[in-house]
């Protein structure tokens, strides 16, 4: 699996209210001051069919059976590899993903208890693309649930799981970053905004020199 | 992959127009008056969340590659073979499925050449059930495509293709019908709505018989 060529590809991970999308705005920021041309993309979705697929999977009313949700995040996956990150990483975009592959090995593997060499096989023929660096902003289960809550409105089908389920994603996720740390960088997102922010810009700038 | 225990699971395949859901209603009244419950499904569909999927797959405005659109049939499958096929069979019912998995073969297999292997991993382990009995209705692709035309209606994304693809969908199938005799029936389907009806109802009769 080839990292990009001359784009940079740059994934956020973390369990429910860990911060990500807050932190993409200020990697955002940082890679646009570096001259780059910035794609931002969220999983599942980020393409017209993907989101469409994105609908099917959160719906609180479905009753995705687990074979049918690793398939289904990885269909949306072909499509934004195939439509959007790679065609931006060709023309030497920063693609940053708010979640991908990692998060199907963490809930669809972790979570629901799949096989991950079947992930690692959709993985390889689905995606075929890794992230050249990724961010694993990683909170207590509370303490994220907390605040995922607190920006109200109703939880989505995944986000209706009890702890242990979340436990064993964050599990999943510490594993992976422990098993690759040349693209990890795990952050400590129990912190406060501000300082999550600061360690996030830390360590991207510190990467895109060492490059 | 064994096949139904108690049920009966008959699957009807062919192209475009092969006149695959006027048999099913055919059939369907032959297996009520051998006092079975019979249960209809049809793919892409069939569930709530597969008929979702089938939405985003047919939509001709959407551009899915073809990774996606395996991946997307294969999670449609899953639902279907979990929540409805496996139930019915296992109380004793005959289901009478509008194409299964020999339509991934064909379709995305013959008609998108994504790799016949993959495919087969699928079967084993998004679908794992394969059915009794197959009827492959076979009638020329211009034939077909002219009966699908006739009944009118704007064409979905899949009816768009062109001839060359629906001849290597014929193919698959045929070959998948000459490689397992003991499960597939091949109706000549170039014949009149009666005709084949007849010979779709005396094949299903001698199979019922010699059980
Ligand atoms: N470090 C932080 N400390 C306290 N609150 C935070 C912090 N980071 C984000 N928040 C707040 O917590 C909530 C969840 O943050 P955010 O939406 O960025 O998380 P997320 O990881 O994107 O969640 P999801 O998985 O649901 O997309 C938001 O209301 C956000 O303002
Ligand atoms: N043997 C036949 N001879 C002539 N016309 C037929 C025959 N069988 C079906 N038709 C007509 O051809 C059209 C297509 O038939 P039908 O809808 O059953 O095909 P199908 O295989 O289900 O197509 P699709 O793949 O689009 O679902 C219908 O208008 C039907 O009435
Ligand atoms: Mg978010
Ligand atoms: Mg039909």
């Amino acid at each position: 699996m080839s990292p990009s060529d001359s784009g940079l590809f740059i994934s956020i991970e973390g369990g429910e209210g860990a911060g990500k999308s807050t932190v993409i705005a200020a990697l955002s920021d940082l890679l646009s001051a570096d001259g780059r041309e910035v794609v931002l993309t969220r999983e599942p979705g980020g393409t017209p069919e993907g989101e469409a697929i994105r609908a099917v999977l959160l719906d609180p009313g479905n009753h995705v059976v687990p074979e049918a949700e690793l398939l289904l995040m990885f269909a949306a996956r072909a499509q934004l590899v195939r439509r959007l990150i790679r065609p931006a990483l060709a023309r030497g975009a920063a693609v940053v993903a708010d979640r991908f592959t990692d998060a199907s090995y963490a809930y669809q593997g972790g979570g629901r208890g799949l096989e991950m060499g079947r992930i690692a096989e959709l993985e390889r023929w689905a995606a075929g693309i890794r992230p050249d660096l990724t961010f694993l902003l990683d909170v207590g289960v509370a303490q994220g649930l907390a605040r995922a809550r607190s920006r109200g409105g109703e939880p989505d089908r995944i986000e209706r799981e009890r702890e242990d389920f979340f436990e064993r994603v964050r599990a999943v996720y510490l594993a992976r970053a422990a098993a690759e740390p040349a693209r990890f960088r795990v952050i400590d997102a129990s912190q406060p905004a501000d300082a999550v922010q600061s360690a996030v810009r830390a360590a991207l700038t510190e990467w895109l020199r060492s490059r």
